[in-house]
């Protein structure tokens, strides 16, 4: 194998995605936010976004991508013996989300669960964390599933953040494989400096009950311009020290799988990085920002379209609200 | 060694707790829930547990639990390669703890960093995935941080939930060590029907500012008898396979560490598993439940009076909301 550093095994078996019922054209949106015709898909780059209804039930998305992908798979549910939610907006302060994506699908009681959580990139921390658990051997088939519903936290009075946000879920099944598939190499940063850049404040500890909250301490609170600017400054750089632990280069990534930031933030990144536009699986125009589930819903879109197995060297990429970087290059 | 599984390398070479500075006797409870004297300390088994005030930043606690443990045992800051945010309740919505903790340390700008989350036994699944990570060669230092402010989510009209909480954080470090310490074995189980015994329905994609949400959605909801009767109905067989697992019977362990829930459901497990009173760590009537901050803070607690290093095995115990159980024996 072409690279410098020991292969992590990791077979990715299966994978699917759920969406809510309702496609938010933005033409439905020039409308609701009173805006001339076209002002909307010309502003965010998007021709519809899924939106659900405010009574689904929270875990609803991921269990149906989670369904979606055993059934399609012909996996028996009770054969997933790890189940990892990895999504940035958690379904409540107390307990964690996968005890309650656990509730509602058909995997057995008992199943071993835990959320993880780095934000727009927390799919990738999963992915990584799991060849971890599968190279000690403590378990032999995970799912992991990434579900978020952005549409609850718009700011309908904030243009930048209100266009963008997409609701889904999607879901991979991993094993350790045969040796021959896995992570090649993988690296996450973290710049606190431009955490305020974007955060929902409400949720925890922070902004509550006892010390005191508005109503906007509920909604994103996004900087597009010092968020884009901040991330512009480090990607180069990052993805050299990515490369620079292999021997790989740009042009041997057969496919890049980016988050779905935005859609100037995808051809900021991929003009700087230097992707053909072939190999750049972009689906924003459809979907819009998912927050973490983007990532592997991209991920799914890229194994459906023949662009993942057969593959010799993919990778994962993104920029998360902390601020975080995280790139995965992986053997499919 | 005694037992018929691997042992996954993992050595804790620095430990440390913190503690807000306000110590919330009973008998100042008493006199605030309008109770005659010594009737909280009867009731709840607790002398003082510490609460922090209103204005406390929510990662002071985190941090100091890793300024003190880096100090007292100087390593330096820049050896973490990797910070673990192993809490119930995050700070807020978005982004995730880590980075917020990150932010407010020593340690350098771009360090890993992640939030996992199994609510109150966070810290026994950190420990379980950091072995993992360790295994696979991805990082040689990592930092865990449990820290936890229940004091901002006790409803006062609510006796069972409001005498028993306590503030703390607590930290481990932990590397690969030499292969001679590490973990014997490891479960987690998640039995979702007992998930609303325990919860916090405010904080993410259920109860917010679109969906609707009260008061009450802001404070712990607790079921203490139901949860009493489904924790005591599953600890004994949870613990035979645990058990099972290796050759070991519980005489043979040498120190048990819980999770500090309660007074009576600690004297429960401890008669109900047949531990003797000087092998269980109980600092209970001190610290009160500091959620997931409970566990590493005993820990540190049998470190310092010399019931962890020099031992033969040491088990770590916690029942967590999910309904979740979780057990990990530790060969110092």
């Amino acid at each position: 194998m072409k690279n410098s550093k020991e292969l992590i095994p990791l077979k990715i078996i299966a994978s699917g995605t759920a969406l809510p019922e309702y496609r938010v054209y933005s033409s439905d949106l020039d409308i609701k936010l009173n805006q001339p015709n076209g002002f909307v898909e010309k502003r965010s780059g998007i021709e519809y976004r899924y939106h659900s209804d405010y009574e689904m039930p929270p875990a609803k998305l991921a269990v149906e991508a989670l369904h979606t992908t055993l059934q399609n798979h012909q996996i028996p549910p009770s054969s997933i013996d790890l189940l990892i939610s990895a999504s940035a907006i958690p379904i409540q302060a107390l307990p964690y989300s996968a005890a309650h994506i656990l509730k509602e699908s058909q995997l057995k009681a008992g199943t071993a669960c835990f959320d993880i959580n780095t934000s727009c990139v927390s799919f990738i921390s999963a992915l990584h964390v799991a060849s971890g658990l599968l190279a000690a051997k403590q378990y032999r088939r995970i799912a992991i599933v990434s579900a978020e519903i952005p549409s609850r936290g718009i700011d309908w009075s904030h243009q930048e953040s209100s266009l963008i946000f997409g609701d889904g879920a999607a879901c991979m099944i991993v094993e350790r494989g045969d040796g021959q598939s896995g992570i090649v190499t993988y690296k996450h940063e973290t710049y606190p400096e431009g955490l305020e850049l974007c955060e929902i404040r409400a949720g925890g500890t922070r902004k509550n009950l006892r010390t005191g909250m508005e109503d906007s301490d509920f909604l994103f609170q996004m900087q597009g311009k010092p968020l884009f600017k901040m991330t512009a400054s480090l990607i180069e750089g990052f993805t050299e020290r990515v490369l620079a632990s292999t021997d790989l280069t740009m042009s041997e990534i057969d496919t890049v799988i980016p988050h779905q930031a935005s859609h100037l933030g995808l051809e900021h990144i991929r003009k700087r990085l230097n992707i053909k536009d072939e190999r750049f699986v972009n689906i924003y125009r459809y979907r819009g920002n998912q927050v973490a589930a983007s990532i592997p819903s991209a991920l799914h879109e890229a194994i459906i379209t023949d662009r993942y197995y057969g593959r010799d060297y993919v990778m994962l990429l993104g920029m998360a609200a902390g601020l975080s970087l995280s790139e995965m290059i992986l053997k499919p």
